[in-house]
């Protein structure tokens, strides 16, 4: 298949020169012009303007957010420029509502329609073991499911709304940042009563909670490794108000979100929003009066 | 060694025929009699009274709560009439005041106290594959150490002061009930959003959260299985008691723990006591509307 | 003064025709005719189009929220058409963030513009009894102050910015949203305890909380009278969304407003919409499993 | 009437001397001596030990909490030396839990038993100002209902079983915890603007808020006068402690109490237990990042 591809950023980049390798030709565009070279270099077609992409069986689209999509026209004036029988595959992480409507967008272009955000980070995506999530009509999925499957080390069809897909998305960040402001309110009570958390967070998590996860942020949150961002705060901050708003959009109240969220917006006004998303665990420290 | 057991109900029945089976002998007492006659049968020496179990090189007790010890007399007056050198293991998850209370007790009596709570259901306790967590005196811990590793898969001493392996425990289970809350709110938001909680919690544990909590909670919520309690709310209701005193007796503030034991309030007053506690899940679908 | 006047909803006209007692020319304009009829018999001039009641020394506006503002063109294309030197007095509460693109609209036309929402119910503001709070540059304000006094009982300068005077109003409406909610979560533990609130809120009303608004809302979570709506659930929710967007942008965070929000969304999944928002202490009956 | 008094303190010294002044005979207890001494000197007969102010036709005690109570042994064994047909009268604000406890206390002993807490600080006890509100059968109400009169400005019968004004004390108290932590995180959100919380709470406090509680503690948070303390932050924490143990007792969740509640061991963690409880305003200034 001719396969375009929009947004080479971290994640784009990894994703797209898999679909190289798994045979299709690529028609690559981003903003800057580094990636796209680094691309063409492994086969992939340069596009000279975004709507060049759109000239394929299908576009796939990684950029960073409601903004990014917005801003490249894949919601509107982008769209009157598509191939005939197109199917963007929309792989970011944008909210409900702006899911819902570039969904509309497409139908009233009559082209396909795929939402299929990812589980993982960089190093997953260039070695094809992300986590993908897809939602849309059964035959724009069919058309790009092989692409999805030679991508992905997980592959699951979620609905048949694209939003739904977003949905499921925006449901699994709540559920790591729970998981993480979890971790650091456990460390902050232990500490104040003299036990290690690094202790706990061993024990815990060859146990009951051997889960990638919590062994990812354990670590972190034991090494109090906050400075080096591998997810940055204004990121997590940014998805858990995503969560809030498919909360209100569903009509369901979540109230752990609305806590993490606060504790969000006070490490904001801290400064913290270059740390990791970690420093959740900071601010536990810092209400149990363990610092600052 | 010869080791007294006090608390014979489903947990403790599996440890003691561990600590039988690792060839040590075994002093059994248990509040009704029927559970003491069957450890009889596997080679124990059945006590009249619970000080006869104090007439041992260690005594082990596994007893619900805090007021269970406190009937026994395990803080104050059987202690008068322990043997000499006895070192004590209290498995019992009980608060943090208690847990230093006993352990003054035991000072006062020059008696040695290890606290022992253990993560694991009945079944993992028959089948010696508990997780242990000790704190105590150096000495003391040294005696019992090898019954420990032999009733337990996995052992870990976590303080010198007894009270803080109690802490770790009431830790442990606020991650739990963390979990099962979020995993509650999840699967209400994406219900109202037309996607299956079982599609989700299936991908999720295969995934980043491929840990037994969610494993086992994640399937109990899909199926809306409340009613077969595995766990009972009003126990669950009672651990988070205990993880809101820690808090306070620490001075560390949880809001997360807060708002969990809030709605384990509120799932009592619904009448639910009797429920499973991942019952947790059905009040967020209540508050999403989705019920009631 | 000429003074237009845009927007006669039950506010509206109580405003407009106090204007026109103080001796004021007034040119009114409504998207529906029969308020405007009703104030050109007290003496008003009606307006064809919006855009003729800019023709005027000063312009005050009274809509609904954000949108509305926004369909007329008051943040945009009316402002072309105003007369040079018009002071545009918006009375509305909108979001801090709209406040601000509006500030910057005027201020590219070059036109005056002073926030001034108040608070108070339409009696209030036909009998001139609201209180109204200020923000803007010291000489638009200077200009419209006899006006803001001429109308309200209460006249208070909060800022230079006119956004100022939005965030005022925002905190206002978030005092009144936690004090209803407080009195609901009271109410439903008094009755757990076989307490009458209605004896609870006429003690507490005439001592420590003798004001209007645990007059007001006392009264009626006393009398369980939440079907008819002085002021609507969904309306209540709306402005619980302005605080929360208002802590978002002031990275401020509030707990509080958080909670309340939460329990809107609620309130909305179980279709309380038209319900007075003090049904917020109908769902803390709810809770308590007195209802439902 | 002749009436016993136990308890001195600045709140007792008050309202003892107002007994005297209605024309009864006192028999008064302290534990230090100097306020029986400062109150004999009005009139009062000095009791030596608590048991001599129990032989009169009522006793009124005012002790600091559940504690003091139950150190002078007005729950226990004082009772067994009590004169025939005794009225306790105890104004303390004790738990729920304690207040029936000491409630069946009482009726082994056939004695008359009134919970009177009241509402007030020690100026309004010296000036007979206070806000009484009593519940108790009706029979020893009736007995103790003219000192009840003379002594408050306000009084007011709640309910029959005397556990039921300890109820309706403790939700007063969370009335007025919860409007200041509201005020605190109005001030924080509007200082974060630029806009004064003087202003606001001098607007606010003339108009829909103009009761004594936003008075008092808007000036305060205004002031940002937390050094001196009206009332320690320490005793409003366990008022806050009272609060969620009613809530548990009484099965109703009490989503702002627990907020407010994390609030004050947060405050008590930055180790700020003298200050006045109205530093809850200043951790909300900490949350903004404009502190700390």
């Amino acid at each position: 298949m001719r396969i375009g591809f929009i947004g080479l950023g971290g994640m784009g980049q990894g994703i797209a020169a898999n679909i190289l390798k798994a045979g299709h030709g690529v028609i690559a565009w981003n903003r800057s012009p580094a990636p796209v070279e680094a691309l063409a270099a492994q086969g992939a077609t340069p596009a000279e303007k975004p709507e060049d992409a759109l000239q394929a069986d299908a576009v796939f689209s990684m950029l960073a957010n409601d903004a990014a999509v917005h801003e490249v026209g894949l919601d509107s004036v982008l769209l009157d420029r598509a191939a005939k029988g197109l199917v963007h595959v929309n792989m970011a992480t944008v909210s409900i509502a702006f899911a819902r409507e570039i969904a509309a967008a497409h139908a009233r272009h009559g082209l396909g329609y795929v939402a299929a955000p990812v589980f993982g980070r960089p190093d997953a995506a260039a070695a094809g073991k992300l986590t993908i999530v897809a939602a849309g009509a059964p035959d724009a999925l069919a058309k790009v499911e092989p692409i999805l499957k030679a991508i992905g080390a997980k592959y699951a069809v979620v609905g048949s709304e694209p939003a739904q897909a977003n949905l499921f998305k925006i449901t699994g960040n709540f559920m790591i940042a729970s998981a993480i402001e979890t971790m650091g309110e456990a460390a902050a009570l232990l500490k104040k009563g003299g036990v290690d958390p690094k202790v706990f967070f061993d024990v815990m998590t060859t146990a009951n909670f051997s889960a990638p996860i919590y062994q990812i942020y354990g670590k972190i949150i034991g090494d109090e490794a906050y400075d080096k961002a591998g997810f940055k705060l204004s990121l997590g901050y940014k998805d858990a108000g995503l969560t809030l708003a498919a909360a209100k959009e569903m009509e369901a109240s979540l109230p752990l979100a609305s806590v993490v969220h606060d504790h969000f917006v006070e490490a904001m006004a801290k400064g913290w929003s270059e740390k990791d998303w970690a420093s959740l665990a900071l601010l536990a420290a810092h209400r149990a009066g363990l610092k600052g």
